[in-house]
């Protein structure tokens, strides 16, 4: 009772917009502003739920990319590594602005509050090794792009580097997770989907490659026993026939339809898809409550007043 | 007992040598190549002891200032941020390392491991902010460091930034840390001397600073209450006279002595001098045992064959 273990438990993702809106370069003052509007949210939901906190890293491992190609004397640093430094950037960002929310909230500081690097294990035999679909970093000319020693992409603005993005198999310090969260802490881990890394015989590798941070967090969901997985992202939840004069908002769908709304490429692949994917799959494994809401309206989804909500059966 | 709350608590402030070693440019596979050393050794003192490892990021921070002056359309990141993307990085390669090497020891795969975000509270009032003292980062010529947007200092290769180095106040994650030593978790903190952050009212803020590693792992000892506080650098621990004719090696030294030497200058401001003086700080303190010893001689000094040890009185 003292650490709280009758709360339910609530993970929350934070999309790449709960520090980097639309249109911005994405200054340090920005990040801290803009993180204000999730973190005030999540700390009053600390009185009523034990909760865990995700996060996206795209545009700050985009950064670390572009500073890298640009410098001939320092040595380059593998992906797995410029995501280990995101989620120390980005952890120490979601902790402080926490930290310091809960105090001016009149909330015990005695609450314990950790931020957690975390990798995540890959399978090596993936299919998406031999296919790599994510693009990342900075454009390139189709001139270089042909002598970069990694395959690319021809997007609208140029060429990018293509990653591989397996499916997160496990997260490695799940049962270090599971019992900070039986004592009571705030967890903030999986930062960028986590540090992907393969197992070789008795230990861990890690590999060029970025993973989907709403599927590794609906992964830790699973495996740490979640009873409310939230996706807060820049729209207000999941649509039909998006962007058309025929739209139409989905407040709540079974699991089923919502596979078949998949299936039929309701959902584009780099954004609304995987979300939908990665709330179907907690669902399907047994999770009570998975919902996809805007990083204004966390509170409200969670009190069942906002979002699309994917509901079992 | 089933945490080992009988066994005492050993503290090892891995210096930047445990990753990258002189003449190295600092490639990825060195650093994890040089992590073996200390870590393995670091593993098998987990049969012992509860273990805390906490490390510096010198070159990691000085290579992402390097690839921040290049880059001209990224945003520029404050000193704090570099600080915690390093915490990030460098607390995966010792995480990841460390959780390898007990697998291949056989050490239980339940030995609970988690490397931490920290953040350290500083005086803003601190005189080092009026004098700031540490070089940081690149060289750059006269001419570009006048144009510099903070002050710089002429060193034999040129000009460089010079941050301030305030004392740390106390470690923000103690009572987190004490919770999971008590819980038999190997933790891994306090990363570059930690965040330096002030408070403000009830928030917290990052500053332009760097805290020394040493003196953060002595302040994190005590008030964790570490047992014993080991300092693992490049050199077999302090001598007097250093590098002259007459150099006489120290193999254990009265705190008041150790104060003494100080003062007389035997310890140069910038490497033997900060580890002498957070050694003697825990002892003053009341810290049972304080040992400054190579990265190859941990165990050995852990032992009590190894090393120079500080002892009370």
């Amino acid at each position: 009772m003292k650490c709280g273990r009758n709360k339910e438990i609530l993970l929350v993702a934070l999309g790449g917009n709960a520090l980097i809106r639309k249109g911005q370069r994405g200054s340090v003052e920005e990040q801290f502003r803009n993180l204000q509007v999730p973190i005030s949210q999540i700390a009053r939901l600390t009185r009523s739920y034990r909760v865990i906190i995700t996060h996206g890293n795209g545009p700050q491992v985009g950064n670390l990319l572009l500073q890298q190609e640009c410098s001939e004397t320092v040595p380059k640093l593998p992906l797995e590594i410029l995501v280990a430094q995101t989620q120390g950037q980005i952890g120490y960002m979601i902790e402080s602005t926490l930290d310091s929310e809960l105090m001016k909230q009149g909330i015990s500081s005695q609450k314990p509050l950790v931020s957690l690097i975390s990798y995540v294990v890959v399978d090596e035999h993936s299919p998406a090794f031999e296919h790599p679909t994510k693009p990342i970093g900075p454009f390139f000319s189709e001139e270089k792009a042909l002598r970069l020693p990694y395959p690319t992409v021809k997007t609208e603005k140029g060429y990018r580097r293509v990653v591989a993005s397996p499916a997160p198999i496990t997260i490695v310090e799940k049962n270090e997770i599971i019992k900070l969260i039986e004592m009571g802490f705030v967890v903030i881990c999986c930062g960028g989907g986590g540090i992907p890394v393969i197992r070789e015989g008795r230990s861990f590798s890690g590999v060029d490659a970025v993973i989907d941070k709403d599927l590794a967090s609906a992964r830790l969901s699973c495996e740490v026993g979640v009873d409310i997985f939230l996706i807060a992202t820049d729209v207000q939840g999941a649509a039909l026939n998006y962007g058309r004069e025929d739209e139409q908002f989905l407040r709540a769908m079974t699991v089923s339809q919502a596979e078949a709304y998949l299936r039929d490429g309701q959902f584009p692949a780099g954004s609304m898809g995987p979300k939908i994917e990665a709330a179907a799959s907690f669902v399907r494994a047994g999770g009570k409550r998975a919902i996809i809401t805007s990083i204004d309206a966390i509170e409200e989804a969670v009190a069942g007043r906002a979002g699309t909500e994917i509901l079992g059966g």
